[in-house]
């Protein structure tokens, strides 16, 4: 047996076309839509990842605008840079993990949840929590984008998330159990992890372990989807957190690069998009 | 074999007097706690729990004060009263269900998310999702504490959660994640719900069906922990969800009534009693 693969370049090249026609309409209606960027100046892969999120706004129309802060800063400089860059933008994305020295709770809680794209706000997760969603993390709308993509019914189903992190393993598991999953939260320190992971007809995985889901960690016939991004610099491309191995065993299974990753760029924008228009008076 | 009872009422005992020598030293300090319980004039059962609410609350040295609404409450007058009773007290607590004409997300959004005592604003549930609680719902706060009272050692013990409600299962699913469980939550639409169930090692029930669950659903030895509270009028008392004959199979079991409903009463007390010592200048 051998996967089908869930093509997320495809699925992305489609809310490509969405996005643009959502930017044309704002700018018809006035409104030139603008997303924010802050990272450190010494976050190579923040600041990489920046540059392709300028480079994929500016195909759809919107105005992505990095914006890199001394990886010493304090926090009273942080708060104030991070004022200054929400002023005149529709959206702010703070790339993680921040320089040590600032409190990740503080900053979370700085952005104004209507520019709050990632959904990192308390009140955003917390809305996502209670079943009335505003920003949800992009990573985690991209995974059950991709899951829909493949047309199968989800009723009698079983989920499992390798992964417990509040921007995806969490907003995931909310958003499966909307969609009348049952849902099992598994991570780093479960007995018998493998076992856990076979119960799975959906199986996510966002543990940010290269490779770590081996055959054995799946039952014949799954839907797998790899949200993983292990950097390896000798490969000079990221690893996910699924042996490509699996393929033998799993019904499906989203590839990396090329799965989960270029849509959730695309759902960033589009969070981008949706915040300017909501905007609108 | 028979269950160990998981004995709410013993534990209440303990946490009213803990919260008894809190309430004492507020009012060294020159605090007089104070709650204030809003429920509508015909909610029976609301105006029943919120006068003993008011009884518990004078054995331990707080103040509660009900305040009924007419049923045909507009929103407008609802959002102005719930203002007023918030004025002068330490924390608000609004009975649910609302008449069906008020907006319960907008309920829960009015509360001051500092007086919130049973962690329904969407930045107090955000801040329990994203790990960092401040005020969280008092049911899921008690199911922890009776599970722990077991002294059980959880390492490597698997967790079920039946139901998923914004005030119990979901709030327990984060409690039980950050005590490294791996946890499943399944629901009324789960298929094979028995089997799901066997699987735990911690299986808690708070899904509102009276003794839905039956030994069928109870691997032996398992710890089950019942926060159903269903109205028997023609017993005169509240049924769990889990069916008694269930203590032939699990290991512990914590009763209905005594178990989980004593213990959510003090720490709710609790939580209204932290809400007036976090207001101290």
């Amino acid at each position: 047996m051998s996967a089908e693969k869930i093509d997320g370049k495809a699925l992305a090249n489609k809310l490509k076309e969405s996005n643009t026609a959502l930017a044309t309409s704002l700018k018809e209606a006035g409104i030139e839509p603008k997303l924010a960027i802050l990272s450190a100046e010494g976050d190579i892969a923040g600041n990489s990842y920046a540059r392709s999120l300028k480079r994929a706004g500016k195909r759809i129309g919107l105005t992505v605008e990095p914006t890199g802060y001394p990886d010493a800063i304090a926090q009273d400089d942080f708060d104030r840079i991070l004022k200054e860059t929400s002023r005149g933008v529709h959206g702010v994305l703070v790339m993680r993990p921040l320089p040590e020295q600032l409190d990740p709770a503080m900053v979370d809680s700085l952005i104004d949840p209507l520019k709050d794209v990632d959904g990192v706000h308390p009140q955003n997760a917390g809305l996502l929590a209670l079943g009335r969603p505003s920003f949800i993390p992009a990573t985690a709308r991209s995974i059950l984008h991709l899951l829909k993509s493949t047309g199968v019914e989800l009723k009698g189903k079983r989920a499992v998330i390798v992964g417990r992190s509040p921007t995806v393993g969490k907003p995931l598991l909310q958003l499966l159990l909307a969609e009348h999953l049952p849902v099992t939260v598994c991570h780093s320190r479960t007995a018998d992890l493998p076992a856990v992971c076979r119960e799975a007809d959906v199986l996510a995985v966002a543990i940010g372990r290269a490779r770590m889901v081996t055959p054995e960690f799946v039952k014949p016939g799954a839907i797998v989807l790899d949200a993983g991004f292990n950097w390896d610099d000798e490969l000079g491309h990221e690893l996910g957190d699924v042996d490509p191995a699996v393929a033998e065993v799993a019904g499906w299974l989203s590839p990396v690069p090329g799965g989960v990753g270029p849509v959730t760029t695309q759902l960033l924008l589009e969070n981008a998009l949706v915040a300017a228009q909501n905007s609108r008076p």
